[in-house]
């Protein structure tokens, strides 16, 4: 994910800082081959291909060095240098000079920067002196496995992490996010709280969800499609492969050849497991000849896409092969643009809002002027779709950027930055705008005056991603999910066994109104059974013991601490009304 | 599909017109090569190698040659030969010389049937003289292309059927059943309600649903999980794919090659799309380590499995490439099957009773005894399971038979044989009984000894492929789906313009309680609106005008005929309460 471009002394910090990592791993290694150190969100890294092993426990002896470097107050000097010379500075770095030969080709101007007696091929943005870098302000966080270029096909390099602020109290604050975030990291809590396995007979980016794991799913699902319904969408629904001329028609098959999964069939047919759900949607419009006052046509489909990702790339839920995305497509007419993608921001507002995330930032996705080869259409259409969507962020009002290379291969996006409850940003729901597939698909409607006219697709997740999304809310709640969302919104505990009919009595009651309720009658102590509803953390559970029983009531325990006692029948009022209103 | 045997003499009729039909075929091109003449339901086939073209213009010629050799009072008359002079007499005769290496080594007798000149390989069962056989009880009813041996490496023949009964007044009903069933075809009434397509860039077997198809699915679905709900059952979630590893401790990468789609991916990984979800789902039961007392565990889940079909098989609904499955598993103890399968049952006779189907026939498909090497596990286990079958059928009090060779890979099964509003017998739901999987998985429980317990599995779908049961339905219920199966449930038609703000409040109201009510306000003739109406075949629809304005009434058609003045609030009870009752 690319953030907006930190400020400019805080990027000279990251990149100077990397350029001293590479200085005081060649104390470490002097064989060592380097690779690339780019300034990444928090820090850097250095790609690195070792002539002898490194791992975690050298790191702080490596910060070590680097913090006696960066207190000499070394001086950064670049210059430019053409591809001969750069080729005989770096005579001995494989990596370096596939770059040189890259660049070149590509034209670019090649410049280096020196620090004391250390040269890297860098296009700049480095402190003067490491005098300007806080000491205390950085420090190395990881090493982790990373392929030359991002291919399989290359080597497998070492990638050390670093993490850098201007203050020792940013990378504190930064630090203790961290911290906060491992505790509550989804891959730990989806085991304890049961939501979701891998198994490694099905494969890792595979997940599995279990019952609970599915309720969260379908409940954040349902409520995806309560918003949408009511904004006159329909739900469709289409299978998960298709013969590879769809994709040839969509444009796919040429520019996202390498994360297509290809099924091979008998009588020698060929089909791809489908990365999207666009092109199919399409057909569904096409089916028809439509009037334009039969437009929009809004089509939504929850349904799970497949790409070919590297295993190293894999993690819990948040990158997988099997991604199920809350997709919609809308069918409109130029005119109806606007209108349209207001209804969907509207949609986000109120979801994201309901689920307590900070929707502090949008950010305009165009495309990479430098690299266009990667999309589809003409410059003119892109041009169009841009300007409509910073026309539509202006009106809105919104606080958006615009940032170069983030489109999709078909149009323009608008993507929505939301901070979770430990303030970590993401990108959460998309919207696009999309005049490419149209005019490949031949998508029209009969206009007012009878002809023809092209219309637009504008393509729309709320979520995205599920499986991503289940792993971000999973981490924002800390497992501790709102009543509507818990897997088990209430538990009902006997104080002893001769409470057991009553428990079983309320519970029954429970579950007929549809609350998911859990029965802990079991022949255990009461403290267990406490345990366990606060180990699984569930907003409600009931205490019944001999009082209850006699006054047909219940003692209802609030997972943040308090309880109230209450008529059967005011529970289930009181219970009803926070479901319903999403509390 | 099979069925019971039909009476025998039934059998014989049919096979030996199988005979007479080859015998008209070679007074047509006497050089034909015969390939297999079997009987099948309602009649026989005979797949032909010709030397000229024959299309379906000839088949009348045909059937009257075959009328008048049957005319001619014909006998057959069978002996046994040996390999060697069976050689002899087919010996320009290619596909019954395979046929016969076959069964030689097989070890089979083999034995010929003549018929005046006319010479088979055949087990019999044949009239003795063909004056036994009514001439006007048969006829020749189509041409379709089939591969021989089914097999699309091999080639491809010309199958000419035949369908044939004992009197003309039967072969008459069959014939009106067909033109009947031709008439509610769902492929036409699919079109025509708008309910799926297939798209020539996604390819045949690989439908997609509309909005309004859709509908009809979800509502289906969700009566199935209600059902299912109320008994215990949980949803889970499970990917398309799998590492092959999957099916290699299942047995189905070695018993179902040739039906799996495999899947390539980078890094030399290897997926299959699966076929069914049984593994994925002993995979969520084997997370944990359970006790008893947890059992049975009911897991259920909607989800789509691809099987690799030929061409050639693919039909409309009836036979796809994606067949989405209402898949339950439960996993549970030996002593708890009875109790689990007839819940299951319950739920199988409520939901075919609400649809109207005429549930007249349980098969108890068993393995086949001869062919043991296509199943899974040990005898000792099957006859286990089938004995378990054939009691729980017993004490269930059912109408049922016992099919040897339509069990499942891992287990015997009990199959809902129904019949259609026109009388045709499909066979629906089925309800499997696995001991096999839970020991490939090594799946147990730990038992009150605390011992480690092997357990068994259930697998039970209630529509099965849902693809295959919209099929039905559609021609079931010939379009005019029951209002809470309908895609629209009501249309609002204002009689004129000045009516147009009236029928929106009525229709926005309906909407707004969850109705599924379409607004036509167009200017457009009522006539031409309750033509409409009536087309799409929409359960209801009001009829708005000055009187119903004034009143503020609405006047109520009904699809059968008929209409009733009510007030806005009694319609939306009347809707509510047909909807809730499923009537």
């Amino acid at each position: 994910m690319s953030k907006e471009k930190e400020t400019d002394t805080l990027y000279n910090i990251r990149h100077s800082l990397a350029h001293i990592l590479a200085m005081a791993v060649k104390e470490f290694d002097k064989d060592v081959k380097l690779a690339i150190g780019p300034v990444i969100d928090n820090g850097f890294y250095y790609d690195l291909d070792l002539s002898k092993p490194l791992s975690e426990k050298e790191l702080p002896t490596i910060e070590k060095k680097m913090k006696a470097l960066v207190k000499k107050g070394i001086e950064f000097e670049g210059k430019e240098v053409s591809a001969k010379e750069a080729r005989e500075i770096f005579k001995d770095a494989p990596y370096k000079l596939e770059l040189i030969d890259e660049f070149e080709k590509g034209g670019e101007t090649l410049t280096v920067f020196t620090s004391e007696d250390f040269t890297d091929l860098c296009a700049g943005g480095h402190v003067a002196n490491t005098k300007e870098i806080n000491s205390d302000g950085f420090t190395l966080q990881k090493i982790a496995g990373a392929y030359w270029r991002g291919s399989e096909k290359n080597k497998m390099l070492t990638r050390v992490y670093g993490l850098a602020f201007a203050t020792k109290e940013e990378l504190d604050a930064h630090l203790a996010q961290l911290k906060e975030a491992e505790a509550r990291d989804h891959r730990k809590l989806g085991k304890e709280l049961d939501l979701f396995i891998f198994s490694p007979l099905v494969g890792s980016g595979l997940p599995l969800l279990t019952p609970k794991g599915t309720i969260l799913r379908t409940e954040l699902d349902n409520f995806v499609w309560e918003l949408r319904k009511k904004r006159g969408y329909e739900r469709v629904s289409i299978p998960h492969i298709t013969k590879r001329e769809l994709y040839e028609t969509s444009g796919h098959w040429e520019k996202f050849q390498d994360e297509l999964f290809k099924v091979s069939a008998r009588e020698g047919r060929e089909y791809a497991l489908k990365p999207m759900n666009c092109p199919h949607h399409t057909q569904i419009y096409a089916r028809k000849r439509w009037s334009y006052k039969e437009l929009p046509m809004r089509l939504t489909e929850t349904t799970t896409v497949y790409r070919d990702e590297q295993s190293g790339e894999l993690g819990g839920l948040s990158r997988v092969l099997s991604i199920t995305q809350d997709d919609a497509h809308i069918f409109c007419r130029a005119n109806q643009i606007k209108d349209e993608m207001f209804a969907i921001w509207d949609i986000i507002d109120e979801f994201y809002d309901v689920l307590k995330f900070n929707m502090h930032k949008i950010r305009l996705s165009f495309h990479d002027p430098k690299h266009f080869e990667k999309y589809l259409g003409t410059k003119e259409i892109w041009q169009k779709s841009e300007d409509a969507l910073r026309d539509i962020a202006k009106e809105r009002k919104a606080n958006f950027y615009e940032a170069e290379g983030e489109a999709a291969l078909y149009g323009p996006k608008i993507d929505f930055m939301a901070k979770d409850s430990i303030g970590r940003e993401f990108q959460v729901a998309t919207i696009q705008l999309d005049m490419n597939l149209p005019e490949r698909f031949d998508l029209t409607c009969v206009n007012e005056k009878g002809e023809n006219e092209r219309i637009v697709m504008i393509h729309a997740a709320i979520m995205g991603s599920l499986e991503r999304f289940l792993g971000v809310a999973i981490e924002h709640f800390a497992g501790s999910f709102p009543l509507w969302l818990s897997p088990v919104q209430i538990g009902v505990l006997s104080i002893s066994e001769t409470h057991n009919d009553y428990a079983r009595d309320v519970w029954q009651k429970l579950i007929d109104e549809g609350i998911r309720a859990e029965l802990r009658d079991e022949n255990e102590s009461l403290g267990k059974k406490i345990r366990g509803m606060k180990e699984s953390k569930v907003p409600y559970f009931l205490v019944l013991g001999d009082k209850e029983v006699s006054e047909k009531t219940v003692t209802l325990e609030k997972r943040g601490g308090g309880n109230e006692k209450l008529s059967v029948d005011d529970l289930i009022s009181k219970l009803k009304r926070e479901i319903k209103e999403k509390i």
